[in-house]
């Protein structure tokens, strides 16, 4: 089933406790996608600059990943960020941001993508994102992420759009702040009341909290050795969400479980390394032979 | 199978966001008692000052409990302990501890305890856990809890009490100062390597990760909906885990599993309340019936 992404596409210079690196691929949209390729063809929605170099493009070159909705400005600068993670790596600390061509007009949906059945909208301005939802009129599900930022400043476009998705995707503090609510459940329970029929509340490292009208599912993160960059791990594990849901077509409890599932192990992969590296060169038997030892893990019985 | 725990029994006076309760019972070894008893014969083993109230021991009074190593020493005070908890309720802070009868002599394991097959030892100098642990010969399990305390400044004695015992329930933050090691997993191998078959490495609301020589398991908390006092849930999620683990007298990987989901359960209930209220009056039935939906809220199929 065709799966729909939009969200931005960055150069990223990022520092943690193994290396650092400067002016790699980043972006919300692009770890997503990789995530989402391994499991469902994707359409990605996004803008850059001139600046957008053909390395990076060659990246996302993948028999699943559609680029027609990939817009090169010209005289236009693509986003740049710069973080770093300390410690336990658990939150990074943004050293710079220039938003560049993601404060211009936001991308057009191709119209050849306006039939995708399932969107990702991933963090941006909340009536921008409804903008985009718009221009998929045959959407069936429809997931968003968003930000503190909005969530402070944008309260009721936010409202807005949660009531037109379907489901959120959500880090822990962004789902408190939202709702009112220390207690997760509760929070969770609460973005339900505000439209969607499903909320999965983020806890990094600590993995996420599954809410839905049936009930709960809490689900660890795979537990990993190795973390080298934790950046993009919520927009791999969104994209790992969502491709296997689209794959599979069905979103009932169980199946979310394991799409939730799907999530942790893509962005296990994905701070492996730097950047796309690991999430791109893994193999979808490597993503399944990780989903069946994590989900081995899980059982008791 | 009988299990023998050996830890502080408190005067607690606790402040959180739900209320405050001052001078209620509290301490490792009563928490951890009750918590047991529900699945095993318990024998506990500590001091007590004169002041200590008939009210307390009634709440102790329970046919799965065996009193006999009960010390009330004239002259002497209780162990009170004074702390608060704020926000999402995942530390305390301490207001005011007064050792007393905790800085004198240490209770003696009582003759008839000798022949206790399970042991834990709660929190202690790792010196007199090893010297109470001494005491009971014929034990085929033994587990220590310890604090940063011992692990900065008792060091070498407590790596020596390490290499006594089969198995260590201990917090993430005191993992990882022990091992060296921020990552958990390697912070849980590395623990296995001082001596121990297993460690359950605590990790408050987020659950709990087993690591044995067969692998790692991370185990979610029970999500609850109403935390009104953390006071003694780690206590009670060992003793739930022990507890089970010496009615069914087997210790293997997946037994281990099933015994943290135990641990997990047992904690959500201590935690609904302030001192033993809802640990004491909660029924098997009741236990049982939570660890099914539990382990049936982790299930992936």
């Amino acid at each position: 089933m065709s799966l729909l992404v939009t969200g931005s596409i960055a150069f990223d210079s990022v520092k943690t406790p193994h290396g650092s690196v400067t002016d790699v691929l980043g972006g919300s949209a692009v770890y997503f996608a990789l995530a989402a390729a391994h499991y469902a063809p994707v359409r990605l929605v996004g803008v850059v600059g001139e600046d957008f170099p053909d390395s990076f493009r060659r990246v996302l070159d993948h028999p699943n990943i559609d680029m027609a909705g990939l817009e090169v400005r010209r005289g236009s600068k693509t986003f740049r960020w710069s973080g770093s993670y300390d410690g336990d790596m658990n939150e990074a600390r943004t050293l710079d941001v220039h938003l560049n061509v993601l404060a211009e007009d936001a991308p057009r949906v191709p119209a050849a993508f306006a039939d995708s059945r399932f969107v990702f909208l991933a963090n941006t301005h909340p009536a921008l994102q409804r903008a985009l939802l718009g221009q998929v009129k045959s959407a069936e599900l429809s997931v968003c992420d968003t930000r503190n930022l909005w969530i402070e400043n944008e309260h009721d476009e936010l409202i807005k759009t949660l009531a037109m998705v379907h489901g959120v995707i959500i880090n822990d503090e962004e789902a408190r702040m939202l709702s009112g609510q220390v207690n997760l459940i509760r929070a969770g329970e609460a973005l339900l009341k505000m439209g969607p029929r499903f909320a999965v509340v983020k806890k990094g490292e600590h993995g996420a909290l599954l809410v839905t009208r049936e009930g709960v599912a809490p689900i660890p993160a795979y537990p990993t050795r190795e973390v080298k960059d934790p950046t993009g791990a919520g927009d791999s594990f969104a994209g790992g969400l969502l491709g296997y849901l689209a794959s599979v077509g069905v979103v009932d409890a169980m199946t979310l479980r394991r799409a939730v599932a799907r999530g942790a192990v893509a962005a296990s992969f994905a701070i492996e390394s730097f950047s796309m590296d690991r999430l791109k060169a893994v193999s979808r038997q490597e993503l399944d032979q990780r989903t069946r030892e994590f989900t081995g893990m899980l059982r008791i019985e």
